[in-house]
C-alpha cells in the first residue's frame, strides 16, 4: 500500500514537473515507464545528449576539409558513436512514451531518417574511399536536424515552427518585392542599356537584364550604393531620381515591410503556442490532481502531507521555508488540504523565483566577535557602505583607463598595473568583509561574480606572463592578449555605478537566454550553408601570406580572379576551405556589406549561377532570421518596459507580506543592509526580530524573471485564460 | 436677433471645425475675430502659405552656390517677399488669437526670431557684397523653421516633438553604446596597435586611438565590413572573434536597442498627444454646445434646425442625404433635438468617410436607351464584367512585358507598341461604357485613375515622340525616357488582379499620407545639413567629364585626393557644390554604404574634424529619423492588420443598416454591380428599390480610413476615454 502510494506520488510528480518545465511528453503510467521517464529527464542524460549533438556538429572541424585534420577512421568512429547515442536516446524515449504517439511524432521519424541517412552515406563514402574514389559527404547537412529535433531543444524547434508559419505571408511580400525589382530592372535596361556607359572598372553598364536584376538586388541590400549609380549619375544628374525612387521603394519600404510581417506573425504564432502550452500544462496538473485526490466533504482535495511529499519530489532543492510559503499560498485558510484550483497553480508557483534571504550574521562576526564588532571594524564597514567608496573606485577605474591607453613599455606604467590589481583585490576583500559572503556571491549578484572572476583571471594571467617573461625573457602573445582584454573588461564596472545604465544593462543581461535560442537558430543555418559552401567552393580560393611567391598569390591562387574586386580588396582569406573559415565568411555575409564582391568572386572561380547561393543565404539569414532576431529584441524590450507582475506573482507577494516576512524596501539605512551597491529596486533589507513568524528569514520575488523572460509572463497570464 | 443667432452659429461652427480638424487655435470670440479666423483657415490662404514656405526653401537652388544661378537681387527680393508673407500670416494669426496666448506660444516667437534673423543676415550680406566682401549666408539654415512652425504643418511639428521627447532615453542608450565603442577601441589598440599591420591600401593599421574609434564606428554601420577586419584576420584567424563580438554587441544588439527605444517612446508619446488632442476636441465641442444650447425639459439640447445649419457651415460639401444620416445617428429617437452627448460626437462623425453611392443609371442609358439596352450592348457589358476580361488583359500585359524587354529597334516591335496602346484605351473605354463613369472615376478608385493617367500620358508622349521623329528625324531623349518609364509602369496593373497582392498594395497606399510627414521631416534635416555642407565643402571637389584634360581631373580637381578611395571609386560628382548635389550626397549617406569613403574624402580636402559632420548626420538621420520611419511603418502595418472599426464607425454602420440603406455585400452578381475589379471587401452593390426609405441611395463606410490612418482610429477610440 505504501509502495503503491509512493508510485502514485512519483507519477503525479512526473506530471507536475512536466507542467513546470513545459514538457509535452505523453508518457506511459506504468511504474517502470515512470522510472525510465525520470531517468530520461535526468540532467546528466540531457547534458550528455547535448554533448553528443555538439560533438557530431563539430566533426565538420576535423573532417576533410579540416581545420585540424584527423584520420577518416577517427571521425567516422566518433560519428557512429554519436549516432548510436542518438539511437539509444530515441529508444529510451520510445520506451517512455506511448507507442502510437511515438510513431505519429514527425520529429522522431526525422531523427530516425537522419540516423539512417548518415549511416548509409558514411558506409558508401567509406567503401568508395577504400577504392580511392572521392565522393560527397552529403549527409553532413542533415546533422543540424539532431539539434532541432531532440526534445531538449524545444525553444529552437518553436522558433523554426514560427518561421514555417510565417513563410506564406513573407512569400507574398517577397513576390511583390521581386515584381518591383523586375520592373525597376526593366526600366533600368531601357533607360541605361543603350547609352554605352561604363562602370568604374571599365565594364559595360546595365547591358544584360539578369545582371541588372542582380545589381539592383545588391542595391536593395545597400551593399553597392552608390557605386551602381555613379555611371548613370555622371551621365545625367536626373538619373539619380531613378535610384532614389528605387531605394525608397525597395530598401526602405519593402525591407520595413518584411520586418513588420515577420514581427507580426512571429508574435501571433508565439501567442498561439503559449496558449496551447498553457492548456497542456493545465491538463497535466489535472491528471496529477486526479492521481492524488481524496474526498473531503463535497469536493476532492489533496492532503497537505501528500502535497509536501510531491513538492519535495518535484523540486528537491527548494528550502523548507520556501515550501512552507508555497503551502501557505495554496492552502490559504490552513485547512490541511489543497483544493483543485490551488493545486493547478502549483506548476506556476514553482516557476516563480522566490529569493530566500537568510538573515545571517557575518561568519567573522561569529568566529571573532570581538574583532569584528570593534570600533575599527565598524568604521571600516561603514566606510565601505558609504557612497564615497563607490565613487573612489569609479575614479580609480577612470585613471586605470588612462593608464591602459598609455604606452605599455614605460616601466612605471607596468608597475602601475600591479597597483591597480592590488586596489581591485582590496575592494573585493573589503566588500566580502562588510557584506555576508554568501549574500555577496548570491545567485542574482551578476556584477559581483563578474568583478571577482575578471580580477582573478587578470591576476592569474599577469602573474603567468611575468613568470614567463622572467624565466624565458619572452612574452607569450596569447597570454598578453588575454591580459589586455581582461584589463579593458574591468572598466565595464563603471557602467554599474550609474543607475540608468544599469537598467539598460540588466535588460540586456535578461535577454541573453533568449538570444541563445537565436544562437542555435543561426548555428543551424550556418552549418547547413557552410557544408554546402565547402562542397561548392572548397579549394577554389587560397590565402597566401603577404610575402609569398606562389603563382597567382595576389589573385588568391586563381587566375580567374585577376583584376577582380575580390582580389584587389585582399579578401583571399575569406574562403570556404574549412569549417571555421566558412563560418567567418557567412558571418561577413550576414553583416551584408560587400557581399556582392564575395558573390562575384566566388562566381568567377566556379560558375555564374553560384551567385544564387549567396542570394539564398541573404534571403534566409538577413530577411528572415535577422528580422526575427530584431523582432525578438523589440518584443523583449517592450515586455521589459511594461513589466507588470503577473497574478500569481502578486498572490505570492501578498502572502509574503501577510506572513510578515516581506522585505521592507523603505528602511534602507539599517545595520543589516545587505548590498547597497544594488539599485533601489534591488535594495534588500531584513528586519528579523519584529514579527513573531519570521525566524531571521525574508522572501523577495526576483524582480525580473530571469529565465525565458516574456515567455514566462505570458504563461502566467494565459494560465487563467486557459483554465477550462 | 437673427444676426446674433447667425453670429453664434458662426462661432460654434468655428469650434466644431477646430475639433474636426484637430486644430488648437484659441481664437477670440468677437464677430470680427471669428470672420478673420475663417479667413485664416481658408484653403487658399493655407495653400499660399505652403507655397511661400517651399518657395523660400527652394531659394537655395538659385542662390550661390546655385544649380540655376539667379542674380542676388532677384533672390533677395523673393526672400523679402516670402518674409513679408510670413509676417503677414503671423499678424493675421495674432489678430485671431488671444494676446497672452499668442505671446506664450514658442512657435510664434520662433517665427518672429527667424524672420528677424533672416532680414538682418540679408542686410549684412547685401551691404558687404556691395563692398565686395564675401560673407556666409548663415541665416539660410533657419529657413526650415518656417516649415516646422507654421500651424499648418502640425504633423511635422508633432513628429519633432516626439523626437525631442525621445531624446533623453536615446541619449542614455547612445552613451552606453559610445562607452562600448570606446572600450572595444581600447582593446583593438592594445591587440593590434603594435603588430605593425597594414591595411589593403598600405596604411598603418589600428595605430591611432581616434582613428580606431572612427573605424569601429564605421563598422557599426557595417560600411567597412569586412575590410577593416582583413589585416588582423590575415595575421591570425583568432582575431576574427574580436570583430564578431564587436558586430554582435554593437551592430546587432545596440542598433536593435535604438529601434526598440525609438519605437517604444514614439508610440508612448503619440498616445499621450492623441489623448491630449481628444481632450481638447471634447472641450471645443462643449464650447460649441454651450453657445447653441437651449433648455428642453430638464436638460440643455441643440435644436434640429440649428444643428443642420451648423453642419452646413462646418461641412458645406457633404450631401443632404449624408447630413440626414448624421442627424438620424445624433438624434436617435427623432425627438427633434440633439442632447449634449450626441452633439459632442459630431466632430468624429464628420471625420468618418461615408461613401454616398448614388444608384444612377448609366448616362448613355438615359440619352440613348434604345442603343444602350440593346442585346449587343448587353452582351458587351456582361463580357466586360466577366472574370475572363480581366484575365485576357493580364495576358496582354504579360505579352507587353516581353515586348518591352525585347529590342526597340525592330520596326515590328515599335508598331506593336501602338497595338498595345490601342488595346489599353479600348479597355478603359469599355469599362466606362459598362460602369457608371462617375463611379468608375470615384474618389476611392485609385487603380482606375492610375490606369487612365498612365495610358493617356503614354499616348501623349508617344505621339509627341513620333511627331518629333518624323519632323526633325531626331528622338528627344527626355521624352523617350518618359515613354519607357510609363510603358513599364503600366505593368504594375497586373498586381491588382491578385487578391493577396492587392491587400498589400492597398496597405502601402494607405501609408502614403503618413509617409509624407516623414518626407517633411527628412526635408528639414536635409536642408539644414545641405546648407552646412555647402558652407564647409563647396568647391573643394569638382567633377570633370571622362575625357577632360583639366589638372587633377582624376583626383576630382584636388591634389589632396590623390590615391584616395574617393577618387579611385570615381565619386567626384558626389559633392556639395550646389543644393541638388548636396541632397543626392545626403541621400547616399542615408543609405549608409560607403559613407566612410565620403567622410574620409571630404576630410582630406578640408580638415580632419570634418568627419564629425558625417557622424552627426549619421546619428540624426539613420539612428533617429530612419528608426522613426521604421517604427512608423511597423505601427501602421500592425494597425492595418488588426483593423477593427471604432465605436463611432460601428454606430454609423448600424444606423445605415437600420435605415435599410446599407450595402448588401453578398449579392455580388447583380446588374448594378459597380466594379468587379475591386476586392470582395470593396465589392459594392446597391439594391435600391426594395426598402421604402432609400431613394436610390446607399451608404458605405470607407473600408480603410484614408487619411492619417491610425491617428484617426486612436482618436475615435480615445474620445470615449477622454470624455470628462
Amino acid at each position: 500500500m505504501a509502495e503503491a502510494a509512493s508510485q502514485d506520488l512519483l507519477l503525479a510528480a512526473a506530471f507536475v514537473s512536466d507542467a513546470q518545465y513545459n514538457r509535452n511528453i505523453p508518457f506511459k503510467t506504468s511504474p517502470e515507464a515512470v522510472r525510465l521517464y525520470y531517468l530520461y529527464n535526468h540532467w546528466i542524460m540531457r547534458t550528455a545528449t547535448y554533448f553528443f549533438i555538439f560533438l557530431n556538429l563539430s566533426l565538420a572541424v576535423f573532417e576533410e576539409p579540416a581545420v585540424y585534420p584527423l584520420p577518416f577512421l577517427v571521425t567516422s568512429v566518433v560519428e557512429v558513436l554519436c549516432l548510436v547515442v542518438f539511437f539509444g536516446r530515441l529508444t529510451h524515449f520510445a520506451k517512455v512514451t506511448l507507442r502510437n504517439v511515438f510513431w505519429k511524432d514527425t520529429k522522431n521519424i526525422c531523427i530516425m531518417v537522419a540516423i539512417l541517412l548518415s549511416l548509409t552515406d558514411l558506409a558508401i563514402y567509406g567503401v568508395l574511399r577504400m577504392y580511392d574514389v572521392r565522393s560527397i559527404r552529403w549527409s553532413r547537412i542533415v546533422r543540424p536536424i539532431f539539434l532541432i529535433n531532440f526534445a531538449e531543444s524545444r525553444q529552437i524547434r518553436r522558433a523554426f515552427r514560427s518561421i514555417r508559419n510565417t513563410l506564406p505571408e513573407i512569400t507574398y511580400v517577397f513576390l511583390l518585392f521581386m515584381f518591383s525589382l523586375l520592373m525597376f530592372s526593366l526600366m533600368a535596361l531601357k533607360l541605361f542599356g543603350e547609352r554605352n556607359l561604363q562602370t568604374a572598372e571599365g565594364l559595360p553598364y546595365f547591358k544584360n537584364y539578369l545582371e541588372i536584376v542582380f545589381d539592383l538586388y545588391v542595391l536593395v541590400t545597400t551593399a553597392n550604393s552608390p557605386d551602381v549609380m555613379m555611371p548613370a549619375f555622371d551621365f545625367s544628374s536626373w538619373y539619380a531620381l531613378f535610384f532614389i525612387a528605387f531605394v525608397i521603394v525597395n530598401t526602405y519600404i519593402f525591407m520595413s515591410l518584411f520586418l513588420a510581417v515577420v514581427y507580426n506573425n512571429y508574435k501571433k504564432h508565439l501567442k498561439n503556442e503559449i496558449r496551447k502550452l498553457a492548456y497542456m500544462k493545465h491538463c497535466k496538473m489535472i491528471e496529477a490532481f486526479n492521481i492524488l485526490k481524496e474526498e473531503e466533504g463535497a469536493q476532492f482535495v489533496v492532503r497537505e502531507a501528500q502535497w509536501k511529499q510531491l513538492v519535495k519530489l518535484v523540486a528537491p532543492d527548494i528550502s523548507n521555508s520556501h515550501r512552507e510559503l508555497l503551502l501557505r499560498i495554496s492552502d490559504d485558510e490552513q485547512k490541511g488540504f489543497i483544493d483543485k484550483k490551488s493545486f493547478v497553480q502549483l506548476a506556476d508557483l514553482l516557476n516563480i523565483q522566490v529569493i530566500t534571504l537568510k538573515i545571517r550574521s557575518h561568519p567573522l562576526g561569529q568566529w571573532m566577535p570581538g574583532v569584528y564588532k570593534s570600533a575599527v571594524s565598524r568604521f571600516l564597514r561603514s566606510m565601505v557602505r558609504h557612497r564615497g567608496f563607490v565613487w573612489t573606485y569609479d575614479v580609480i577605474i577612470l585613471i586605470n583607463a588612462i593608464f591602459i591607453a598609455l604606452d605599455e613599455e614605460t616601466p612605471y606604467i607596468s608597475y602601475a598595473e600591479w597597483v591597480f590589481l592590488a586596489l581591485y583585490i582590496i575592494e573585493i576583500l573589503l566588500k566580502v568583509y562588510t557584506y555576508e559572503p554568501r549574500a555577496f556571491f548570491g545567485k542574482n549578484q551578476f556584477w559581483n561574480w563578474f568583478d571577482t572572476l575578471i580580477i582573478f583571471a587578470a591576476l592569474t594571467a599577469t602573474i603567468l606572463n611575468t613568470t614567463l617573461k622572467s624565466t624565458t625573457k619572452y612574452n607569450s602573445q596569447q597570454i598578453l592578449d588575454i591580459v589586455f582584454i581582461l584589463r579593458v573588461l574591468r572598466l565595464i564596472r563603471i557602467v554599474d555605478s550609474i543607475q540608468r545604465f544599469r537598467v539598460i544593462m540588466n535588460t540586456l543581461i535578461n535577454i541573453v537566454p533568449t538570444m541563445l535560442t537565436f544562437g542555435g537558430l543561426t548555428l543551424v543555418v550556418y552549418c547547413v550553408f557552410a557544408i554546402i559552401g565547402m562542397e561548392l567552393f572548397h579549394g577554389k580560393i587560397q590565402f597566401f601570406p603577404a610575402n609569398s611567391n606562389a603563382p597567382h598569390s595576389l589573385e588568391c591562387g586563381n587566375a580567374a580572379l585577376k583584376d577582380s574586386l575580390f582580389a584587389r580588396a585582399k579578401y583571399c582569406k575569406n574562403n570556404f576551405n574549412n569549417f571555421a573559415s566558412s563560418f567567418i565568411v557567412l558571418m561577413e555575409l550576414t553583416v551584408v556589406n560587400q557581399w556582392h564582391v564575395f558573390a562575384n568572386g566566388f562566381a568567377n572561380v566556379t560558375v555564374q549561377p553560384a551567385k544564387l547561393y549567396f542570394i539564398a543565404f541573404h534571403i534566409v539569414m538577413v530577411i528572415i532570421i535577422v528580422n526575427i532576431f530584431v523582432s525578438f529584441i523589440l518584443e523583449a524590450f517592450f515586455v521589459e518596459y511594461s513589466l507588470e507582475k503577473s497574478e500569481v506573482e502578486t498572490a505570492i507577494e501578498q502572502k509574503i507580506q501577510e506572513l510578515g516576512m516581506g522585505v521592507q524596501e523603505d528602511e534602507l539605512q539599517d545595520e543589516h543592509l545587505l548590498d547597497n551597491m544594488e539599485s533601489a529596486e534591488h535594495d534588500l533589507e531584513g528586519e528579523g526580530g519584529t514579527k513573531p513568524q519570521s525566524k531571521g528569514l525574508v522572501f523577495k520575488i526576483a524582480s525580473k524573471p530571469s529565465f525565458p523572460l516574456f515567455y514566462l509572463i505570458f504563461c502566467a497570464r494565459l494560465s487563467s485564460v486557459a483554465s477550462l
